[in-house]
């Protein structure tokens, strides 16, 4: 075993890119955080007392960042309307990517990161798709494949952020591509991964929303609430939910039922292992946010991520399979926004109506 | 408090049959079991060794049942395909009626019954939703009435039945009106009960199913697992799930989602209060049957069906919720089959598209 | 089956006479309540309102009601102090005795029902140890049987009422007999039960009590916390917590550990299968008093007293158990008292300390 | 924030020994782990595979290790019987030390090393008390200090090892001092955390045990299972159960019960968020080790032993508490022995009876 270490640049200071930041920093022996970029002040005054006093390099400009002596590695954390567009130029720089999802918001922008990291089989592209790393969806996949419950039939899956009421929901759905592509790609990850992605196709998809608590979501074409079914040709189904109101904490819960049995993952969260007994009764409390829920799943992701680095292994996760994520997260979004129900051939094309 | 007790015959002596006829005899202190019908030998059989030495007639003909001397109320526990014929003949003979879910198979059908018992508005008939008779259930609707999660604005709810590997639903989906009609016919009168029967009105409905273990269903139009999206003009969306295929036992949960709060019912299913360690892990047996889980839920039912009728009390359940729940149900059926959206105008009549 | 039904008597209708009353009015098809007694002028008024409309005589004197005419089986539920005095008296008058536990706050005052009851063969004779009746325990009872979890090796029992700051506990601790002859008589009888009352037997008793909330217990030797460890000869060992003092409800759970495996009963109590979720996370309540909890453990008890009565059937709990019960509550209770470890030799005669 | 590394050894490379290095080595950033030791052959070779090759010299004797040049600080994680005086010879030798628990089995030897830290103020010497660390009982800890549950009285917590068939328990009880003191240790340490270690005084404790599945622990004066209770003078109990005896796995439960509230801490076991549904019920695994229950408690022990060791910050934990912890464990370990209760007075002093 080689004891280099990655030199890894993180990109976007924001809520998930701080936590990325102090993630390589604290949390993975094998990398060192040398470099950070963002254009916003703020997060680089953050950036400036945090991180620079390790040796850390701040940056205002992302090209700058790329430029970085001795840079190997970028993790793109910005916002998701420009991952794909720093994911490729870090490609083009000969750096390794590890981009959070979604690599866009529609398929073709998408696509672009695809094509690109194609023509650098040198170079290692993923899409951070943070449960495929979490221990208990791992678990749970790995029974399924030890045959436990059968053959995988449906999935269920939800994806359900803790309500805040600031409005934050808003601003950010200008740019997030939606609910469906922001929350529910997880979960149709999930689908993909559960139902093996190399050869199930999506046959149609169907999707309702509301706004319960946010009207100001529909000027963005977005919801608070939303379900989703998606129906794969293989006779399969997974039914998706994904909401922006939870009053307990963050809730994301996964069930996979299959011809013999059932797994669920993470039915009843819980913060940790305490009950607390009062008048009212026996209560637990929940993580409040997706990172705090899945806070050691991005630490094993970016462990693995540099470990295939250092190491040429095949990436944990298919750069594909986040285009087709992408694919089917963008109709569900159409389809709760014009009401109609979507659906390809087993091509992969729309079409008006697949055969029954 | 009259002492008096109120006569009582049940229609149908099957699976369900046998059940009502013994939780009138046994759990009901206000009615008398007199009488009990049924065309089938071997359910009559049954009934002369178990009923008949307590004094219970047992008839081959309902008509005869009706005439029973005394008789003052029926309980039809038949076939679904039959319980708006024996429903309409029980109050055209001036009986009060307890009909199992559903009224029938069609909206049509089932609106017989509806104008019939308009016609008699001396009789008690209800049609027997044994969710809203649950005292978890009613516990959950009393929480949402005090406020306590806000508007509700989703319902997730399943009604999801152990496999039966004999084939028994294959056969039984001739007359079943299919897995909506049959088993989500209970999660959709949740909805309609949570989100209001009397204000609320359905959008659009949405289902799509597959055959996992009995691919015979599909010769009655019918699926083993489906999965439906219910949407309501007033920005609420109900969705379902329906299943004959669980492993491990009885599983019908429901959540009601608020703007400012949750309400789970029955998440974790479990049979008792016991919990299994052996190597392994820890585990919990689960009710094995709709009944094992509503035992109490159909007792309570028929005891305030028997008060009602007995101290002229209005019902606790309205008649006409049932034919609006057939409605839905049968839509998403009909949705699932030719794969659908179908929509309705805010007067309920089935339109091409809605207005967004 | 005989259609013959048990008329029945009720002493005493404080807190639980109230609820076995109505428990044998409406819960017991084969019994009917024939006549209650109670000394105390507002409980009688509560019967002449709620239980002398259904025909049912309501008695100031014991003694008068036990010469009711038809009267065949009484059920002492009065002051535990009274206990022994009135099973004897209506075996006296050859009445059948469902009694309360205990027996008696002392193995002297037990033994005299056991030795009245043994000169009448003719009748039965019961202690109501509850437990033995719910759900739950006889499912355990019923794995352990089955070789489960193996030889079963240590039970940890509590019974726990929910803090009641009236001071009522303070008033009822002048007659209950302790904490240990009150409370976990029930854990001690479910000893038993689980290794087999006809061949353990107890070798040493040690308890400490403390009053966290009501130091006023102390004028009649009590406590509202209270631990007690039961040894017995054939290499078991029962541990037992007694409280008065709980924030969230009633807490009466149960584990039995065996050499193979270990069953839990109750281990987190809910009133029902709802769980609200509300900031501060996911809660359930729980049932408040003890009678909530086992509720159709009381109705299971009076029906299976009944029926063994109407079928002269063998009583479900040896009377003999009650005694052997109270020997080891009240040395606990004895031993928390007075500070020492309390031995036993193998016929059940105190010592020393045994042979170790 | 100094940038500076903590140069650790770790002393034995047995089951604890190697979790141990591992854990300094990964999961400690500032802390670099530069020499391991142990007498035994087979362990060095493990150590020559995996430490070697990233830079860890491999010791067979302590105290060349000890002399290792740029060693700081040593991690005790050898035989309990050597735990004392190799942490004092790193005390002589001016390195810091983290030990693990207990600092001895007998209460002289323990003080020895409090006495040695204490003419080395200079030093951090903490003896490792894993659930100290832990997030839930951090969690527990501080909502009791927030008043959450008013004042704590009642302390239940047990520590309970998975069966192991192979005999391992009865050669390790030879060195490991007995149930008591080597598993309880931990559920004693956490009442004088919960109790206030400063103010609180053990006035009695009493213990049993048994042999249910290892008759041969006899032999060395212990058993398998264990039920001891401790009584503090300040009116206080805590009582506490060991075994090594579980079927599902690691079983390490707590509660602490207060005026107000109770919390409980990892009352149901699990492994991780996965529930299995198949035939026979809803079962989730537990995990199988106390390391694997409590993996992340060691890593936070380990970064901040080393964080008080580079800051000079007071260390988490005193030592003296340390000792206070064996004392109650030896003399519940012989009560168990000797069938005594064993008394104390306020001076900490054994006594005959105390006052009661």
């Amino acid at each position: 075993m080689s004891t280099k270490k990655l030199q890894v640049g993180v990109a976007g200071l924001g809520r998930m890119g701080k936590r990325h930041a102090l993630n390589f920093h604290q949390n993975v022996p094998r990398a060192t955080l040398v470099a950070v970029s963002s254009p916003d002040a703020a997060e680089r005054q953050w950036a400036a007392e945090n991180l620079a006093p390790h040796g850390v390099t701040v940056y205002e400009s992302y090209d700058d960042m790329l430029a970085h002596k001795g840079l190997e590695a970028v993790c793109v954390a910005s916002a998701t309307s420009v991952h794909a567009e720093q994911a490729n130029k870090a490609i083009e720089k000969g750096k390794h990517v590890l981009c959070e999802k979604p690599l866009g918001t529609t398929v073709e922008v998408s696509q672009t990161v695809v094509d690109a990291a194609a023509k650098r089989p040198d170079l290692k592209v993923m899409c951070g798709f943070s449960r495929r790393f979490d221990a208990s969806y791992r678990d749970a996949h790995a029974k399924m494949q030890q045959g436990l419950i059968g053959r995988p039939a449906i999935l269920r899956s939800q994806t359900c952020d803790v309500l805040d009421p600031s409005g934050f929901f808003v601003a950010y759905a200008q740019f997030s591509g939606g609910i469906f592509v922001d929350c529910s790609i997880h979960d149709i990850d999930l689908a993909l991964w559960f139902f093996d992605e190399e050869t199930t196709k999506v046959k149609s998809v169907h999707a309702v929303g509301i706004t319960a608590v946010e009207p100001d979501l529909r000027k963005h074409n977005d919801r608070d609430n939303a379900v989703g079914t998606v129906e794969f040709y293989d006779g399969r189904i997974a039914y998706l939910y994904a909401s922006r109101m939870m009053a307990a904490g963050q809730e994301d819960s996964t069930e996979i039922i299959g011809t013999k049995g059932k797994l669920s993952v993470n039915l009843l969260p819980a913060e940790n292992h305490v009950k607390i007994y009062t008048p009212g009764g026996i209560r637990q409390e929940l993580p409040q946010t997706y990172w705090d829920r899945f806070r050691a799943a991005f630490t094993t992701e970016a462990i693995e991520f540099t470990e295939s680095v250092l190491e040429d292994k095949p990436l944990p996760v298919k750069l594909a399979s986040a285009v087709a994520a992408v694919k089917i997260g963008a109709a569900l979004q159409e389809s709760m926004i014009k009401g109609n129900k979507i659906w390809f051939d087993e091509q992969g094309n729309r079409t008006e109506k697949a055969q029954l």
